[in-house]
């Protein structure tokens, strides 16, 4: 009845099939179980190398793939670019390469430019060498593993045993903030367009261009609507996620000021009134307090998920590394 | 007849009673004999994630815990904060509760500024969220697994077997140099005045205020007395602890300079004949050669136990990550 | 029939004997089996600690050490000079000290000043420690490891299942570039030579002194012949090492520019023709593509072993540190 996992690599979630995206929540489920045991650990990629090249460095999402791959009994490789060959004149490929001639078997990759996981993935096919390539945040491209712990987080709301797609149709979902340049909403985006998810973007007209009005595929069941202005997209929405605020942004005559923007696009208590009871705020983390949202309401346990994201991210890491590393084995 | 272990967290040394000390040493001493046989592992803590949070970077103490974590079967994160969240707008705290999110059990926390170890920790038991802290040094407060480990290698010293407080009462200890500024002479401090140890302190007066006299609880058996000459601190001395001088003293006006600082106060294999027969000496470590200690007695067998010290300290960090590790669970 | 291994420390490949060369060539050959396997580990350093001394940092090194120590079971600890205590006021033997006394078994050294492995193997002896010292490259001397994955790599070409020095007797090999300031090229001469091989070095006279005419041994089975044009040593070789141009030499004044170094000295498949069929690439990497060897013959694999040559460090260093690691262990 079940299709069979068919990806070798996972680098964006635009093209994912709702099955699919199913398929990743009850692995997703089954590891969560695992890690609410006493032993946390299963022997799935025992002797498998799983490797972290994080271009641009990020502690927390290094962290949460290292701790996946340790709890799968996979060897973790890191490869830190400050003490690297890079500077010697080494491409990225032929790091790729180096770590793949030691014998990793899974490359996680986080590049500041949007491609190069894919670009390092069709080579890697290329020379047949059956490593798996996993993108962890690619410039302003994709972070399909945020979106798809994102999705975890939000459907196991409403159905903790069994979190699937179904349970999100006809959800109002409020998206805010930095859209433009958010690699987590386009992931985000795709994932719940194809849950059905009747989608609202809002932010200021800097960050938000009329053009992503276009980018919902004709045949998704989703709804997808922008807004230049916080209030309508929080009107009755049952989730609003939030958006970190890169700084860079001012200095780049996106913003006037932080200050003016958290009285815009802030969330805070207030502002959740006109959300429908109940609601819940995401953020991919690390935030900003004060900017995209209160001191007090991030801390607010009624309404913030975003120790539950943190909490998620292992759990659907350990998914994907594990439909990945077990792709291509030979049925049982 | 033995109370049991109570504390979740290990913060500091200054409110524990002796019976906590001897519990330690008993268990460090059970480690030491784990790490003379040839699997060095124990299966203690499987499964359970000790998360190094070092804002204050020191190489040589995070191996040490990280050693002691791994020989227990935990696995390890550890946080760097040269990469990390903090310059980007997180607290601390927010830190904290991410590797908490992500299912750390055992937070190791060092940071620059006294208090912080107990901030978290105290925030962490509001959540319920059963996680435990250890205090790796917090600014000029206390650093409980280098006063432990000092504990351990001086009472192991006269009963190699069984390590206890009992054979320290009544001899007499130095500590010397920059007490002021130091955590570690803190934490040993109400260690070896919880022993009945006859503590004598030596410092210049800018790094040693009178009010240091005050510090002895009422209730401790031992005697504290200070000195501001090293003379009559090493008089028939069993033992003398000397402390790391930081350079950045001098820029602060509290020293004249480090020749200075030597002739006065560093200690050479001359100025330990006032000693008792068979003195040792003690230095956390890492030492400034031709300061605080001529480079000749650091590296003379007969009296430095400097070593030692190193030595015991993966055996008492694993002692403290398994009593706080395993707080709580139900008796068998 | 085979003599026993008998060193406790891998230093230098200078004074090595052929039996030697072949043992080493052997066990990294059933190394080689078990990675090509299922399980990819074994039990044999189980509750062993290896320690990265790195204090000239090297990812690609760092990586495969670490890769083959966790292959066989060992715990790792990297030392990372950028937050160490050196920049305190220790020695680099207090450093190795203060490891050695947390438990390390197994000190891998890389340092920019010639003989410190030597000199820390020296006083760890003389402190009776039973640690051992492996030598990951220091300053100008050698670089044994890489020397021996360069022969395990090119023994497995003329027999991939029972690599051995006898294969290589007669065998023209080519090592082109700066063989001045190559601890590569060193230890490649002194196990190339023992191996009876007819060997070349090429390089500009600033990069290649006389002297080294002289280096052969007298009891050496091979040849040893210079050259300062590159179309003589590539003359019917089987072989052609070329190696990584540091770009400070021009700084020094020892090359005019780049360019004119790859037009003089850069391998090419052009330059190639005058090689025997089939010749082999080797480079000990990260390569500095388009200086000593063009981007289109690095990446044609049926030249470069260059992929071949990081695999083989892995099976190497597992056999290097399994060797020195059991060394002294009780015959079964």
């Amino acid at each position: 009845m079940q299709a069979a996992w068919n990806r070798p690599h996972i680098l964006e979630l635009a093209s994912w099939q709702p099955w699919e995206l199913d398929l990743v929540l009850q692995t997703a489920s089954s590891f969560r179980e695992v890690l609410a045991g006493r032993t946390k650990k299963v022997p799935a990629l025992q002797g498998q190398v799983v490797t972290n090249l994080f271009f641009e460095p990020s502690t927390r999402t290094r962290s949460s793939f290292e701790l996946a791959a340790k709890r799968l009994s996979a060897d973790v490789m890191n490869f830190t670019p400050g003490s690297s060959s890079l500077t010697k004149g080494e491409t990225i490929l032929d790091t790729a390469k180096t770590y793949l001639a030691m014998g990793a078997d899974i490359l996680v990759i986080r590049h500041q430019q949007a491609g190069v996981p894919q670009f390092i993935a069709d080579q890697m096919d290329a020379l047949e060498a059956g490593v798996r390539v996993l993108n962890a945040g690619d410039g302003q491209h994709e972070h399909p593993s945020q979106g798809l712990l994102d999705l975890f987080t939000i459907t196991s709301l409403y159905d903790p045993e069994n979190p699937r797609l179904a349970t999100l149709r006809g959800k109002k979902i409020a998206i805010v903030g930095d859209i433009l340049h958010s690699r987590v909403a386009r992931s985000n985006l795709w994932a719940l367009l194809a849950a059905g998810v009747d989608l609202h973007l809002a932010a200021p007209p800097t960050l938000l261009p009329q053009a992503f009005g276009g980018l919902k595929p004709t045949d998704s069941p989703g709804c997808l609507t922008l807004h230049w202005t916080l209030e309508p997209a929080l009107e009755n929405a049952d989730l609003v996620m939030t958006l970190r605020l890169q700084k860079e942004r001012m200095t780049a005559h996106l913003l006037t000021s932080l200050r003016e923007y958290h009285q815009a696009f802030g969330l805070t208590s207030q502002r959740l009134q006109g959300c429908r009871e109940g609601v819940k705020i995401l953020h991919p983390g690390p935030v900003n307090r004060g900017v995209e949202i209160s001191s007090e309401l991030m801390d607010d346990p009624r309404f913030s998920l975003i120790q539950d994201q943190v909490t998620s991210g292992v759990a659907v890491r350990m998914a994907l590394l594990y439909l990945i590393g077990t792709y291509g084995e030979e049925a049982p």
